[in-house]
């Protein structure tokens, strides 16, 4: 579950996605939030030809570990519900839940573009920023299982308020989101009525990441010149990153990585100009290879991990 | 060893300390810095009244672990030496070296301010800003040895270069270190030059962090305002790292904690405005018990261990 979408899947053990479900969660309230969900993962079960055993979930909110109950969920109303337990009850198979960008964090990890590697950091942009960490070859959830939230540290200390329920300002979330993205294409757009992102605008058509990625491609160098500015924003948060983790690879994912290397490209250039060696020489800097999947992906390995780990309490 | 002074101990395997030696290491150069390092463990063994087995040394530096040499030290000409092997030749006795805020997070951790803690961040706040981090109970080094550089992190994306060898602008540590501590008290001086601050600075006294707190003690307010603008920068980066880390506790100490709540009083108010849920509810932020000697006592602490560790090896 992300900021405006969810996406569910029939995954199996070796984390082959067999059937995908894809829901709109902009702009409901809980209760209807609830039931897509519920929707969405009985499709999915149905449509997979196969006994589905759990159920993982990884949903945009800061969850408390010890309760089961999301604390704070900047973009959607996620918060002071125990979802796993509501979610358990409704389809009746066992539930897993964790924060979705650990979840996308635990797909590269296991076996995408940070496979193999000790220490990863993971950065999924959509609606807002995501992060999560593989630290000594784990998942680092912090104190009470709220750690990892990277888009929420400050980049930009007089910088704009962030979005959704956050209370902080200058957030790199607030400053390199698909949302802040879309924001700075509107100005530039406006400012450059003759470029091809001035005429989109002009002809009435949504100025988002899909837009100004394909304008992009196709040379429109206003829409370049927006995935650059994102990107050295991007590279500034990534350059902190670096410099606390020293990590092996960095893997960005979310919707906006469609854009890839015109996104990556700038980010790699700050932090070459902005890090520390040898952190910043030793640290690749990625397209996750699940995309958008990734947190679904993740959310499997995680049920997975679950159901194993209740089959080895039992025995 | 911090960005201007080395402090040196004899100390017990309970971490007490029995004999201090201080030295200026401000603007030497590297064989004269090596020169004052094995003077001063000299005059410590001499002084010690008791054999001394090995020496810890935490030195401001970021180490490739792999092969023991510092790759970069903002403030001091220590990087392209192998500086272990170099002390172990000259002192003639087993010597472990390790990044100087490292220690003092290993200090704090083992017996200070972060005590029983599973997740800790330490700040040591002087010359620069030096970072380290207890993460799962353990003190945290990142892919070769060169993480926890929380000092590096951009809080303002846009400001001021920082100091030394760092190619990074708007730093943690470009803002809200001594140094920029002893920069903005001299601007505030000359802007009012009838506060205590400012006759200090017609006096011709050094307006650095020593002075601002003792004039901020005695009620000054443009000193007291000094503080307070530096706390809440800090209290900027620990709204960072509290979202990124959901610590126990943040542990602050360097040099500039002499000025205690002035500094962490605003910081506080910061993170309780900017960070997020349930982090900013569960972090305590505290002072270093072991103030300016916490890096010192976790040096020690590491020789401990290692000298530990090798007779593990050897049995």
């Amino acid at each position: 579950m992300g900021g405006t979408k969810l996406l569910a899947g029939a995954v199996d053990a070796r984390l082959g996605v067999h059937h995908r479900v894809q829901r709109s969660v902009a702009d409901l309230d809980q209760a209807a939030l609830l039931d897509v969900a519920v929707d969405a993962v009985t499709e999915a079960r149905e449509s997979g030809g196969a006994e589905i055993a759990a159920v993982g979930f990884g949903i945009p909110c800061l969850m408390d570990q010890r309760t089961g109950i999301g604390v704070i969920a900047v973009n959607l109303p996620l918060f002071d519900v125990p979802f796993g337990d509501v979610m358990a009850e409704r389809l009746g198979i066992p539930v897993f839940v964790d924060n979705d960008a650990n979840m996308a964090a635990l797909a590269e990890h296991r076996a995408g573009a940070a496979r193999g590697c000790s220490e990863a950091v993971m950065l999924t942009i959509g609606t807002g920023i995501g992060g999560g960490l593989i630290l000594r070859g784990e998942l680092y959830r912090g104190g009470v299982g709220a750690a990892a939230e990277l888009g929420h540290m400050v980049i930009d200390i007089d910088g704009p308020p962030c979005q959704g329920n956050c209370p902080n300002h200058g957030c790199f979330e607030a400053v390199a989101s698909g949302t802040a993205l879309a924001r700075e294409a509107l100005r530039i757009a406006r400012e450059r009525p003759r470029s091809g992102l001035g005429r989109a605008l002009a002809n009435g058509l949504e100025i988002a990441g899909p837009l100004v990625t394909e304008l992009a491609h196709d040379g429109d160098l206003a829409a370049i010149e927006t995935l650059e500015l994102i990107g050295r924003r991007l590279g500034v948060a990534i350059t902190g990153l670096v410099n606390i983790f020293n990590p092996e690879v960095v893997v960005v994912g979310g919707g906006v990585i469609a854009a890839g290397e015109l996104l990556l490209g700038p980010a790699r250039a700050v932090v070459a100009e902005r890090a520390l060696p040898p952190s910043r020489d030793e640290v690749r800097i990625v397209a996750a290879r699940f995309g958008v999947e990734a947190g679904m992906i993740g959310a499997a390995a995680l049920a997975f991990d679950g159901l194993a780990r209740r089959a080895d309490v039992a025995r």
